[in-house]
């Protein structure tokens, strides 16, 4: 079985390789490199113990990606591939519809012409808008910013392209907050710039890369008053695109949508004493305004994947701050150090 | 004042062209002529008695569309170009959301360039869903299908645009049922195949093209049974065009949306009764089924356009009917003949 994954060299989908080759698939990474870096490949390659066909090249290119299909036969996709920057993608719009809607056209053109019927999609808690406390699959989705709408209008392009193509299958994943790393610390996330996520920001402040965390707001109606969220790690994440796979070729439904998140929120000052736990000694951190946009709480209920894919999360905090330290602090400089 | 109109060789581009010729605009046109006609480009040119530039090739080519921005200086933007066929899209969504969605993407990447910060888009009553009767613009926006859902997408996204470029101005125009013709008739609708709409189909049957009128449904909860539309003159709906693209230059919002509408709903066997009286004969119908997806009532609440633009419709459904069947009878073939 030969899995194309797109975005293969990123922070979930490095980790999904590792997992796909330890189940026995045949591994096939597509990516532009332009938010990931080509050491992964000699990483991953150390981690499986097998070679990794690597293509570089962008989705976004029809010719490009119909060659690719035209030459090898996958049994199916997992599609990581896209911007993912919330901030950002209020700044460029343009270029967060384009790039993730145009990779999304050309990768599922060139599947239904060479009769590739699985796609396993990453999708995002953040198609619950504003109301992600115990989001069940069946809300009413939409989006607070430009990012979350392209995940949310994927989603439907995947869903009515299943009516018209009753044999394709399709999952959507909706991930709340992946952390941590792999726990050998040779893979893990990478983010080029200032982190935008807690646990990435964490970890620099704790390499001594930055001087001390912002928390944004500590007046939320919550346990400490600081944001909750429910962090998964990336080994479980990458777990549920195996079981998600899976599935998909044992059903009659042409789309599954799936919760992967632990069901357990986590206070921003929750996660920063698990750091404290893992590194040895305090994180400084400042209580700064709210970030305009924040939700108060977001945590996901899993019962759905839980149950239909025998999947449920079993790393718990401290793990995601162990496996993160031990990525940060053996690669301080990330991959390029 | 010069103005690139998209999808400008089509029914309701091409009565726009004109309208905006009388007013003084100079116009370019863009048309892939992928569901119009090149004989449209001399009609025009004998209705306007002046020389039309018509650029043929598709906007989906970025680099072509670059081109043209490079080459010409446009004050401002009327995209009509699109697919537009509900039951099609069903059948072709990939199809129908990359065409709609990556010619968006072209034209507004070439008036970021190229400093063109106005633009009118064509976007349609079917962003209300099935909530179509007396529909005011801030209703929620959703669609049944993927036509429809090309719609809601785009104006998304050009609000996204919006915020991160304000110096931008954006009028989304949410057409109800466009019928009737240049009163001249010499251009009007001419649609490809089996016409999915009641008023071609009716002037077909008028002009013994096709045998009857399938009514579907004459069991819904109104006047007489039949669906009920808000059925808007083209001449009346290419002035709602004139009238956005002057508003948007003489506004600080950067984004307006306004129904096109008449605010009354005709049924169908009105608009039948319409057409008899215009023909001078009886029109053969039979009813049959509901047809799947069909919504029994709509029609707009256009108070919003009529305060803001200064705008209404003026043609009488009489009016539809008699241009139809004059441009039909003229032209028993369409363009083509």
């Amino acid at each position: 079985m030969k899995i194309l994954v797109s975005g293969g060299a990123g922070y979930i989908g490095s980790h999904t390789v590792v997992q796909l080759v330890a189940a026995g698939y045949d591994v096939v990474i597509v990516d532009n490199f332009s938010n990931s870096h080509p050491t992964v490949t000699g990483r991953l390659e150390a981690l499986t113990g097998t070679r990794i066909t690597v293509h570089s090249f962008d989705l976004t290119d029809h010719d490009k990606t119909e060659h690719l299909f035209a030459t090898e036969h996958f049994d199916g996709v997992i599609h990581f591939a896209g911007y993912k920057a919330v901030g950002e993608s209020v700044e460029k719009p343009l270029e967060y519809y384009e790039n993730n809607l145009v990779s999304t056209f050309s990768l599922v053109r060139a599947m239904q012409r060479y009769d590739v019927d699985k796609l396993v999609f990453s999708s995002s808690a953040t198609v619950y808008g504003e109301d992600q406390a115990a989001a069940t699959e069946d809300r009413t989705t939409y989006a607070t910013n430009p990012y979350g709408w392209t995940k949310v209008m994927q989603e439907q392009i995947l869903r009515d392209v299943a009516v018209a193509r009753p044999e394709m299958r399709f999952a959507l994943l909706r991930y709340f907050n992946p952390v941590g790393a792999h726990p050998s610390g040779t893979i893990g996330e990478d983010p080029s710039g200032i982190p935008n996520n807690l646990v990435p920001y964490i970890a620099q402040v704790a390499v001594g890369k930055r001087e001390k965390l912002m928390v944004f707001g500590d007046d939320y109606d919550t346990v400490d008053g600081t944001g909750v969220r429910d962090y998964i790690h990336v080994e479980d994440l990458a777990a549920g695109h195996i079981a998600a796979l899976k599935a998909l070729a044992d059903t009659d439904e042409p789309v599954h949508t799936w919760n992967l998140g632990s069901g357990h929120g986590t206070s921003v000052l929750e996660m920063v004493k698990a750091f404290e736990k893992a590194v040895g000694r305090e994180i400084p951190y400042e209580i700064v305004a709210r970030r305009p946009g924040d939700v108060a709480v977001s945590y996901a209920d899993p019962s759905k994947a839980n149950r239909e894919l025998g999947w449920s999360t079993r790393k718990t905090v401290d793990d995601m701050a162990a496996d993160t330290w031990r990525w940060q602090s053996q690669n301080p400089r990330g991959f390029a150090g």
